[in-house]
């Protein structure tokens, strides 16, 4: 079983700024330890771009090559109809990825144009998201 | 370890109806399963109301009683200030939890009141979703 | 041929309050008049809750008992996303029913929940909308 | 007793488009069995027009000559503030008819110009609707 | 003179959460020591429900029997259509309290559906809003 | 102790226009009376402007010279940032008075561009909002 | 020199219809005064319909054939951008003509969307209104 | 017959500014040959602020001296409540007056908040508002 | 191959009005050009009203006389229900025509009501935006 | 004579994706025949990014290197102020096309910020959009 | 070189309000320094009132006696149209400045009424917005 | 002293387009004069890019190694949470930089999404905006 993250803009910068909200655990950290720890269950692919189209390019690419996509959009989840037009024309499904909860933050960050063509959304629970992102994949819980 | 599954209103009738989209699991049968795979980490309850203020009632009796509370607020999600304030008021740890995705039904589905006060959010997953939220207690992932 | 009645918040007050606009006839002396007029076609059922759960409970047990329901919510009809999900989840056709004109009072009541997830809806006529919304069931007219 | 229809824009084309939604029965068919049916009771007239401003001249001469009209305005129902005008500036109470849930339909459909000044509203009985509206009107339950 | 105070969702949990807030007195406390300094003046009864139809049932109850109610909606001040047609439809004054400012919170809470059809308003003294409102009612000071 | 009562534009037409509504008692009739009354526990001043800067001159003039401010904005309740302004810069605890509930009003009136700064708000008590004011400032009631 | 005064929906109805208002004087009535006293001055033509096209062609066919037209748009002032665009299409000067003050009406009568092509407005004043437009056609007050 | 006109601010500026627009006349010159024109009919003052109080003050000093007041209140007419007060509080009919099209500048121009509580209204003719403004006073066409 | 231009209100008025803008050339006058081109093809016949429900009577005559209609709504494109319900209850396919981009005028012109439901739209091109509708019939490009 | 194809965000999935709605063609294979069709009129370049600056650059690049561009801009015609500053900056003309009705899908895709600043704009008709498009240059019905 | 700083409401208290917000400098200190870095370039007047009108009087009167005026509007530049028509209304080049950065505040903060006429702006550099102001004059930098 | 100008969507293109708008100085032209002038205060490189995301990296490889960043973001001001976030994570101060007012333009313009996380705004000054931020950089006034 195969997956891939997509990360978003900034997210380069996890471990590296504000360590006091966002810990400082840098992504690749992070991802080590769950490969560790679900190595056995799957492979995990990593992309990160600040850049909207190859995000777009990324998604694109990784349809009909993994079980699914993990899809952390960054700042581009509450703006970009092109994006979620990618998640749209791809088969293979795409599961939304939150560290924090945006509806607790900016009045423009309670709306997501992504979930409505995820398969599933999870937000909240720092970078443990992705990992409970993994275990749904796994689990054949992507709903159908 | 010992959680608490609190379901609003409309969520008795899983499995019996709609079947085409819900599927014929009934709730009950569902947590049975549940219990039996996740028996061994943690003891599961659960309540259901479709009376909005027995649903605060609930989170204010599970209060230092529970690790952690997985609520789906069903159509309250959408227009209960007063249900906010509950999750607020609490110490437990409250997650949001959703089987289909909000995001790709009707406008008024689309904010949620409660993702704000939430510990975090898992929607989209089907009855999975309940596991996943579990899932991410047990393994301490709910954020400080 | 049988049908259910249920009238949400307040409506418990008729012909108790306000009698230069709502008479002075309470809902127990016209559902008298109605069952003796009507007696013959149809068995009238009653269910009052100022409790929005307690509607849903009752649209609940409704469900494959009755011909049809005729549901007045009162205030409800404008703020609940809970009662529109029971009336979506229930295969008995539900026809909704008002005693005054909605749309001539203050604007948070020109926008009604439960209109799209009705089989029909009836407003305006006084007390005889209850009887108008009998007939309509009576006639086979609840639309499939 | 003596009511008059007046239908709006499009209804003339009922039965004759979209069979699978509208049925197959035209108005002048739906029209004929409803005066065998009611003929006892009550004239029943008909007119129907595309324009907007023709609808308005039927209702100022229907003005003291019909104990009430019947009105689907059709799609001017959301937009004509001079239909409404018309409405409200003529003594014979008017009821308003819709065949379908408009609150079903597109969002632009959800608010009705009209229903303020109506005396009562049906909606969703299919061409029912209008037999409802006689019975309104006979039973003397057009409110005052 | 005898009045009623009601109380809706959550104030239950006054004095037992987020003390640093809204300090640690109960409101079994607060009203203990406010019937000490007015109880000569008056008679106050107390309902708490997080209920919103029970609400409803108090108000009904409470037309005829009291004098004034201090009513705190809590949340469903600012969601509750049903509340507010309560309050409309008895002849006792209500009173509006709040212990914090509304209008200094998140913006949902900015609107109160209760206040227009209240006698008055009192908010943001603490828990002595209760007592201000007490005052009103004993100096006649409600408005006809 | 000592407060200061600002009373906004059109305030000093207070018993000389609409009697019916407002009654016929002026403002400087109403000040004596509540000085006879409560002249044992405070000093009250009072300053009336129809300009808008003056009302902020007076908030500037009165910060640390008296116990609190009563404010009436009237007008510029909900049009003035810079009212609001004066109000958050200075320390004194200013409290917001209305004699009527602006919720009942024009939906132009709904919102206060004052209550969020303000210690405490009161309205919908006539003129007895002011003495209410008085008593919530003499029983150290204004919030910290 | 020669005006047209253009009517739009229902101003057939002055005189005719709710005279508590509207007084129980007819337009032609009306006319035949204001032709009377400014016969001297100008010939006064008058054009009225209940269909919005009807006004468009009589505004298109006045052009370059009267100094000025009066127009009374009527409900379609609010709704017609039709009508907007043959009144910006034709040279001759188009004055806005209302007897009532939509401003103090239903909110949906606040905005015309024919003042912003008209030369000028006038509105309130009653029938007199149209004697205003015309005594601003003839002191060659209408801005270039 | 005495009539008071009252310009709000800016409105000094007349016939130095911007001269393309408004004309190289100034207001005192206009008011010199309306005077001329119209004064063996009436009396009129003029009274000009940029201080929106000085207007309201203006606006209370007129009631019961003036048989009408000219208001042109310049950008105050888009955003003062304050001054639609004053024009609300006083028995003397007040007329609002604008020299240009507001609706076809800003569109925060395109609502005032002063129409609705004044006798009539005119805009557009340039100057000679004013002066249409003084004959629908004098011709009593203010109405009741 | 046969084909309907149907114009809206002010359409007539080409070459005629504000010349430019539009040019000096006639509807006729480009018809007859149009009809020289491409006479081979197809015969083309023209249909213009100022009268929204002529349009819409134009509408439902075409049904199955021609292979399509070109339709430019004018006004009515952006405001008119019915006509979008015309085009929606006829088979034939309809092609929305503007001769100027409505995205680049006036807010109230930026959405149409009548895109939805046409074959495709053409919008900026001049008079050459009725050419490419008939090469879009002619080329079999309209879809399915 | 030369002409430019620019492609946005996923428009290179065409024929590769949702087949039932968007056909088995290719943009290359359409491209190919278009070529064939239109060979001796024009040459026909061709860019595609998934990447919004990247189609900036393009802009920019055919900026009087060609006669025409014909745009889509996918998912970023809805959202993307940079894209209509690249279209408004360039002397080329721009023609907007769309494969499907955009104002019949998603709300959010009814409005194109790219519209106001193309020379003209053609959706609806399936890949024969282009087509259209590129008859429109040929013929000089660009306007100016 | 002449410039004239006029500052809005609540500026006179710079320095002695909030000084952990706004630092202990007083706005004269601050002038002074000012004046003296400099006092070789340019002369610096400075005029405050809390008083919108008086706002309006003082850039009249700077009109043709200065280079420019350097105006921070306080709270009134979210709400005043009146002092925005000033600023139009004369000459002498307008430069908005704040000492905070409005964005990052309230959302009623986040539009300014007065940016739009002002020939430049600069905000959130503490005190020194006024120093760069001042720079922008002497530089010749105002554009034209 | 080290600062770094980025430039985003079309600022490439100034000089070279609009030059009536712009002028016909090119971004490097000014950028030499103004090293000319500053090179003894700092040294100042440039970036630009049409692609937000390279705008991202950019801003994120100048954190630690620049003394404050001048960012003009061109269109993707109004539209890019993305490019906020890049602004809001790094620790280099920001600085807002427009040529022109973009308050003056389109609506979609007026809210600038950068402006709440940069340290100040300067625009309106044509390409002198880029030399005040400068200064603003090298007198220590970019607030802490």
């Amino acid at each position: 079983m195969k997956i891939l993250i997509i990360n978003g803009p900034n997210l380069n910068m996890l471990g590296r700024r504000e360590p006091e909200i966002y810990g400082d655990t840098t992504f690749e950290q992070y991802l080590a330890s769950l490969r560790t720890e679900l190595g056995d269950m799957m492979t995990i692919d990593h992309f990160q771009s600040n850049i909207e189209g190859e995000l777009i390019d990324a998604l694109q690419r990784a349809d009909g090559h993994y079980d699914a996509v993990l899809l952390n959009g960054g700042g581009y989840t509450h703006t970009s109809v092109a994006l979620r037009d990618a998640v749209a024309a791809i088969a293979t499904p795409v599961i939304e990825i939150h560290i924090s909860q945006p509806a607790a933050r900016e009045e423009f960050r309670h709306v997501s144009l992504l979930a409505a063509v995820c398969k599933g959304s999870i937000s909240g629970f720092g970078l443990a998201s992705y990992r409970l992102g993994a275990l749904a994949v796994f689990s054949g819980n992507t709903p159908k």
